[in-house]
């Protein structure tokens, strides 16, 4: 379904670990980045009671933050060493409760345009020892490029 | 465009607000619920660093949070006292960079059928006292009656 | 990434198939209900010139209308003999121009619940003797007991 | 909701009926290109029997191609003379059955950017001489600079 994709940058996935290093908002969730490969990446965040909404389970937010993270770490991780990514839309299916010991994301590139990248990604809960699918996403992605990837100014 | 709600639940001011009390994902984040009205919801999100991506922004999955949750509490408002509310989907489109001292959002009913509800939400930054329209989400939500909005067992 | 899925009607192909040739659009635009699964629908569309945007590539609503009804079908194909289907949302990524002397559509079912159906789709255009995928879908279907898929009155 | 736009082009309305009519599959559907403002289009297309699903009523489809084309020339009267325009994607709620004597589709630009462009789009339906909102749409385009609005080669 997918392609296999050649990074533009050898040091692709270091890139993408330090971006992911700057995101105050990962740290502060507690996510963790788990694999980059070319056009795919893998977040994983622990279950904490201040993720939740009201019936206890993840909150569909958090599902929607580790989708498109996921998926625009996939799409980071084909760019040349100075261009930026931007999301420009996701659209989420949230098709089981997201309630488990932690959540598990995983974003592949459909397709890589040198502008416009398509993603799309698969949020897992596990649950008593199985992963569930909970959500799906499909996502638009925009390559920048000369924009750096740290704040300006 | 959007028509005059009858709330079935008069009580669904109070509804509202305590469901939202119960979501120990807005406290964390630091969001208020500002405004509830039949087929209406507005929440705002003060600026800290812990909530941004890597240039020092908003990240796109608290905008998102933000516009799930307006838009759910919206179509919330218009339901009896025995039933819950699901986001089935959302789709986000991400118009300009989330920067600024504060997020509001606001959700709004499109349509409300007997089980389905159509909300769209708009996304506004506070930047140097001006408002600046950030994101806009269309969603689909689900009514189920009968179900606790609770959490179970 | 796909359960199978066992049909409630042991004659879902055939209502299915039915189905399609109550739809007078499908039979306008000169599509081709080719396989239908548990779960899964196949429509081919050959090339005509009625059928195109400026470029003379397939237009997008064509594309698209062959990604809501493959994936329809698809949900349709899971439900009891006495239930009907509709669409309450869809979403399109538009990945390639369609160019080419067909387009094929396949839908498959994510996740069936009771009430909501979530299903993907893929759109392909065979263009010099080669598959080439055009469009990704993602699409929230309902199942509707007890309502004919006829016309009533 | 909306900000008021300059078109790029003064003669962009007369671009936009050009398009249109280079469109196939506008005039095989039989619709008619009504209003061109500058960030708006709107569409009116008569019901036919060939243009419906299982019931009788407008194929979604044909309300998806509708919206599609009208947010698509609602982006495209904002292009300078020599750019053309791509959907990226479009989020279509079906919100009614589309029943009536005809539907209007009314596109309107939410941001233009440079190269990305967000426009939504309402489609209505004609029902016994009341309109009715049938779908709304979300979505993304594309301009590409420098690329002519007919076929190549």
């Amino acid at each position: 379904m997918t392609e296999a994709f050649k990074p533009a940058n050898p040091a692709f996935a270091d890139r993408v670990r330090r971006s992911f290093a700057r995101q105050g908002f990962m740290a502060y969730l507690g996510a963790e980045l788990t694999r980059v490969e070319p056009g795919f990446c893998e977040i994983v965040l622990p279950y904490q009671p201040q993720l939740t909404q009201q019936h206890g389970f993840f909150h569909a937010g958090v599902v929607g933050t580790l989708a498109d993270n996921s998926g625009g770490y996939a799409g980071f991780s084909l760019l040349p060493a100075d261009a930026s990514i931007l999301t420009v839309e996701y659209k989420l299916n949230l098709l089981a409760p997201a309630q488990g010991e932690r959540l598990t994301a995983r974003g592949r590139v459909l397709k890589a345009g040198r502008t416009i990248i398509a993603a799309r990604c698969q949020v897992f809960a596990l649950d008593q020892g199985r992963e569930k699918l909970v959500a799906h996403c499909l996502m638009t992605l925009m390559a920048l490029a000369g924009r750096s990837d740290r704040p300006q100014g």
